[in-house]
C-alpha cells in the first residue's frame, strides 16, 4: 500500500479512538465510572459494537485509556500553569490550586482504585512531584519559602496534604486547603 | 455449668486468642503481612492447626483481628498522649508526632489495602479526626492556632499531610513533616 494510504488509515483509527474516549468521558461525567459499558460506548460514539471491540477488549480497557488521556491532559495543564510568569511561590500556588481542583474530581470506589494502580499514575505522580519540588527549591533559594527542609520532602508534604481535597465539597474550602498547605512552606519566624 | 466454670472457659478462650494475635504480630514484624499463614501461626503459638481453625477461618481473618487490635491500641496511645499536660498546640504536636510514627509503620500491598478497607479503620479515622479537630478548636480559641479556617478542615489537612510519613525512611524526616504540617496551622501574619 502507498504511504499516504497508511497515513490515512492511521489518522482514521486515531480519530475513532479519540471519539470513543470522548464518549467515555461524557459517560463518566454523567454517571460515574460504572456508567461506562461497551454497548453504551458503541451506541453513543455512533459505531457498531463489533467495531468497538476492534479497538478495546472490554469496558475496563476503555476506562484505562480514557484515564491515561485524562492524566496526560492534567500534566500538560499543570506544566502550562507552572510556566506562567511570577515568583516561584506564586507559580507554586497556581500549580497547587490547579492540582487541588483536579484532586477534587477524583472518583471513588473499586474501579477508581484499580485505575489509580496503573503505571501511568505512578509515572504522573513522580512527574508532578518533580515539578513541585523544583518550584519549592527555587522559592527556597529566593528566600520566599523555607530552606531548612529538603524540597523533595516538602513536595511530598504538599501533594499528600492536597489529597484532602477529595472530600471537600466547595471551591472555597479547596482554596483554603491550598492556602493552609502553603502556610507550611513559609520560613519559620525566629 | 456453674458460672465460674463459664468464666474460666471465657478467660481461656481469650488468652488463646490473644496468643494467636501476638504470634501474628511477630510474624508481620519479621516478614510482612504475607508471612502470616495458618500453619506458621499454629506452630509458633504452640497450638494445633485444628484448634487454630476453631478461632479463625483463615489467615485473612487472623490478620483482620490482629489489625483491629493494633488500631484500638493506637487510638488508646493517641488518647493518652492527648491527655498529657500542655497547651492545645503542644498536645496537638504530640498527637501528630505519635500519629506520624504510626503512619510510618504502615505496610504496603494488596493485603494492606484490604485491611484498611475494614470498617474498624473508617471508625478509627473518624475518631482520630475528631480528636485532632477538638485540639485545633481549643488552640484557635486560645490564639495559638489559626482561627480563620474551620477546625474540621484543618484536621483533615493534618491527617492527609501526615500520610506522607508512609514513604519516609528516617525519624528525623518524620519529625520535619510534623513540624511543616503544624506550620500550616499557625495564624497568618498580617
Amino acid at each position: 500500500m502507498p504511504k499516504l494510504w497508511n497515513e490515512t488509515i492511521d489518522a482514521h483509527r486515531h480519530a475513532v479512538r479519540e471519539a470513543i474516549l470522548d464518549t467515555a468521558a461524557k459517560l463518566v461525567e454523567a454517571g460515574g465510572l460504572r456508567a461506562v459499558t461497551m454497548s453504551k460506548v458503541a451506541e453513543q460514539t455512533g459505531i457498531g459494537r463489533a467495531t468497538l471491540y476492534k479497538y478495546f477488549s472490554d469496558a475496563e480497557a476503555v476506562l484505562l485509556a480514557w484515564h491515561e488521556r485524562q492524566v496526560t491532559d492534567h500534566l500538560h495543564q499543570l506544566a502550562e500553569v507552572r510556566d506562567r510568569s511570577g515568583t516561584p511561590a506564586e507559580r507554586l500556588e497556581a500549580v497547587l490550586q490547579t492540582y487541588a481542583a483536579i484532586a477534587r474530581q477524583r472518583h471513588g470506589g473499586e474501579l477508581a482504585t484499580l485505575l489509580h494502580q496503573g503505571e501511568h499514575v505512578t509515572h504522573a505522580e513522580r512527574h508532578l512531584a518533580g515539578m513541585v519540588q523544583a518550584l519549592i527549591a527555587e522559592g527556597a533559594a529566593e528566600g520566599g519559602l523555607r530552606a531548612d527542609v529538603p524540597p523533595a520532602e516538602l513536595a511530598q508534604y504538599c501533594l499528600h496534604a492536597l489529597t484532602a481535597a477529595g472530600a471537600l465539597t466547595s471551591e472555597a474550602a479547596t482554596r483554603r486547603l491550598v492556602e493552609v498547605t502553603l502556610g507550611g512552606l513559609r520560613p519559620v519566624p525566629r
